[in-house]
């Protein structure tokens, strides 16, 4: 039986991600800190360790005691807009964290290497974004997954490490957490509508984004350890049409059947349009039809009305409070205190 | 009078760069963790802090304190070939590190920051190198100095601090630290022919390097604070005429009088021919012929016959032992016993 460690395994994606290696028959280990996840996403079977891939050293036992044949990295801290104004956090967490694993799985042997990029990698201006186009990010995000993106293909070449890299797009659905601020604009709808909130929105709304429903990319993360052919390779996965989030805003308010009340916050300063091509992914991984966004918003609203709201966590490390946007500053008070001590 | 940071100042290149900064009427205070560096190599008119750029609240304090006018941060450990095999304090140090310097940048608002980036970010066959390239780094060092790079971009682009990036090439000259056996290849082969020992070149030697004298980079960094134009640009700095390594090892056999006496050991993963168009340098700084390589050189054999052979020091937190390059490896055995413990 295949042993796979999935990190961010309580998180939303990963938690979809270890559930299909559970259906492929893998004895699945999940390494997550519940940061951003919650112990009851974790599909049942799998082995919980709760503890963070910035702690080398437990990262260095998890591997001497289960001899991973597969590792599908998808801890991260997510934040894409907050990136900026937490940069240590954000390469200390996505980047460290995942050198951490990296080494590891030179050390011992790992058949493959999964990894869960970002299109942020893109950086602005290029769409349809392409496999083959040289990255460019603009946020320390962005700046993070490209570094572990370029530190794996290190390792390929001189190790051998083989690996599959993923770039999701805008991915939403069950188990994603609707409490955080953040990110993800379709969790933050439905968490403000339950609370009988305004939807805000950064700018005017014509930002667009391909959102992604959570089966059109999860399964192919888990069986890419199968496909000889997506070895060493990069993929967009996702949706293929874009939406502006004033789209977005009306979908799921209809679905909750209320009226959309939303309000415009300050534009951000964040890419204008995104989409991908996704041809490569659907050479390699064949695949249906993407999961239509009235669809998925409906099978994500169910199970968002089941669980209920989540009370908003706020980031309590922000390191630079300067031009922090519009409601994310909740904590500066307590940051600057804390600066100052 | 301007107030200047040098980090690495009791470097190499840190310790030419804050005499001149001392030249040119700043008042200077150099961090060094003289893991690299030498108490000594400090220009006398310093302030001198031993510590760590990743010693997040040593850096608070000191910007706290100073309230620093420019930044130039040279502290970093550049052992390029040797990054794969350090994966994690590579980027700990030098982007980690970095990243800490750049908050506090933003915090103070220092007017510019200069970072001192490398070649190595071009990666394999792009010659010859030219700022508007995009970087594609193919290893862990190379990787960590272009994710600063970005960081920087990023940083400018959102909060408006200002930067100077410098991409030197192989440089080389007095303050050398002649007894890190793991980069310099110049240092190295003075130290080796001090020592009565061979000098030892990876593969046949007929990679070629562009090697470049440390006053022909070192002023321009200095002085890029005050040139307007060169603001939030990237330069290359150093010497046109590549050498091969076989060429330059004749070079410092012949400043030392003795036979050339080489030892060829396995040809290790490297850029096997670099070189960089310095137009926009030119440009942007004026300047002189650049030293040649005869004149480099005995001027860094007077110094380093004056201070003589450093023993060697060994690196001993490698963190992965496989494909270790031949010579690299005395501490193998130490290191296994370490992760074993």
């Amino acid at each position: 039986m295949a042993k796979s460690l999935v990190t961010g395994g309580a998180g939303f994606i990963g938690s979809h991600v270890a559930r299909h290696c559970l259906d492929m028959g893998h004895e699945v280990v999940v390494l997550d800190d519940l940061s951003g996840g919650f112990e009851d996403h974790l599909p049942q079977g799998v082995t919980f360790v709760r503890g963070s891939i910035t702690d080398n050293e437990l990262v260095e036992q998890l591997f001497e005691e289960h001899k991973f044949e597969y590792v599908y990295h998808l801890a991260a801290y997510a934040a894409e807009g907050l990136s900026h104004f937490i940069r240590r956090f954000n390469y200390n967490n996505n980047l460290i964290g995942s050198v951490n694993l990296i080494n590891q799985s030179v050390k011992h042997k790992v058949k493959c290497f999964v990894f869960t990029s970002s299109i942020a990698v893109y950086g602005p201006g290029q769409v349809p974004m392409i496999e083959d186009m040289v990255p460019q990010p603009e946020d320390p995000y962005g700046v993070a997954k490209y570094a572990v993106e370029m530190d794996l293909k290190a390792a390929h070449h001189m190790f051998g490490l083989d690996y599959v890299i993923f770039r999701p797009h805008n991915v939403y659905g069950e188990n994603q957490n609707i409490g955080d601020k953040y990110r993800n604009v379709i969790g933050i709808f439905m968490n403000q509508i339950m609370q009988g909130k305004p939807m805000t929105i950064f700018g005017d709304g014509t930002q667009t984004r391909a959102f992604s429903y959570i089966d059109d990319v999860a399964p192919h993360i888990a069986n890419s350890v199968n496909i000889p052919a997506a070895y060493n390779q990069v993929f967009n996965v996702g949706a293929d049409r874009p939406y502006t989030v004033n789209e977005l805003a009306q979908t799921v308010a209809k679905e909750f059947g209320v009226e959309p009340n939303i309000k415009h916050l300050e534009a951000r300063k964040e890419v204008l349009h995104a989409y991908s091509d996704h041809s490569k992914a659907h050479e390699v991984f064949g695949g249906k039809e993407p999961v239509s966004l009235q669809e998925g918003i409906s099978k994500m609203a169910a199970w968002a009305r089941e669980v209920g709201a989540r009370e908003s966590q706020e980031f309590d490390n922000v390191e630079i409070t300067e031009k922090l946007p519009e409601g994310w500053q909740v904590k500066i008070a307590a940051a600057k205190a804390k600066a100052l001590a």
